[in-house]
């Protein structure tokens, strides 16, 4: 950030009083310019005990598979969110929805939160987001073929939680050199 | 938003190609500037049966009672962020947080993270953001004095949960205009 997005003036990084970190500041008007994670909304849509994934047709990570899952919008609940993604996504409509998991990448400002949900239509055709979306046992996952470690970390809790038969809500953080919460 | 903030034009709300919604777009640094929901994070802060709450000492609800919690910064976790929190408004060290509920307020772009959270010590002194602290038993919550609805949502879903022994996360949303997800 380089200008004040209210007057235009230039902006600088700085401590304000009684702030615990600095901000982007901008003396001509006053306004601090705050800057905050972003959440990202998804669902582990699951048809007959399958569950769907879409193959990214962009950046960052195209061609690796992914749960359905993009920025929550202003305006908009988590829930609203994971529906809409997973729409524009897969054209998947999903209903049902039971929070699973939050995922921290603290060291990218995101914070992941997924829904399980039930897919109760589905009528796939490759869309600017995804290239090819596909519905996976648990046995056939791309384990290795996965966009990010949001989806592996919702995965295998949302594998291990079926055969638990639990209905638990999951929290976990990137291993970033092994920073752990 | 008025300003670029990257090259100082200006910018123009514009439909992207692509996109759903409509963006500040600076036409001439070609910065497309997102605007997303803010997650506020907290801890429900007990001891001997008790819950910790501050009276706040600025606006909004200034001389309303809150459970601590503020808005997550870049490079936490939301446990991190909760922690510090219940810190800088209390004085208050929390252990063994617990993920308790989630509470949409979309009509101001915001999510709410609060977790339930041992009080290991407490040594308060009124400060710029609480003019005081206190420990209420379930019957003495002040139920009309509570600064927030998100206050309310997860206080008495904890009271609730407390009393089926459950150890469930709840989610939420504000009821503007009767809005329902």
């Amino acid at each position: 950030m380089k200008f004040c997005s209210q007057c235009g003036n230039t902006v600088t990084l700085s401590q304000i009083p009684g702030d615990t970190v600095r901000r982007f500041y901008c003396a001509h008007c006053e306004t601090v310019h705050y800057q905050n994670p972003k959440i990202i909304v998804g669902c582990l849509a699951e048809k007959d005990g399958k569950i769907l994934l879409c193959k990214r047709a962009i950046e960052p990570r195209i061609g690796k598979w992914g749960i359905p899952a993009g920025y929550l919008e202003n305006g908009e609940t988590i829930e609203e969110g994971a529906v809409r993604e997973t729409f524009e996504e897969s054209n998947g409509v999903v209903a049902g929805l039971k929070l699973q998991s939050i995922y921290n990448l603290p060291h990218v400002n995101q914070v992941y939160i997924y829904f399980t949900a039930k897919l109760v239509s589905w009528d796939f055709t490759p869309n600017s987001e995804t290239s090819e979306a596909a519905l996976f046992s648990p046995d056939e996952i791309p384990w290795d073929e996965l966009a990010f470690t949001s989806n592996k970390f919702a995965l295998e809790k949302f594998l291990s939680d079926e055969k638990s038969e639990n209905d638990n809500v999951f929290v976990g953080t990137y291993d970033l050199n092994h920073r752990q919460f």
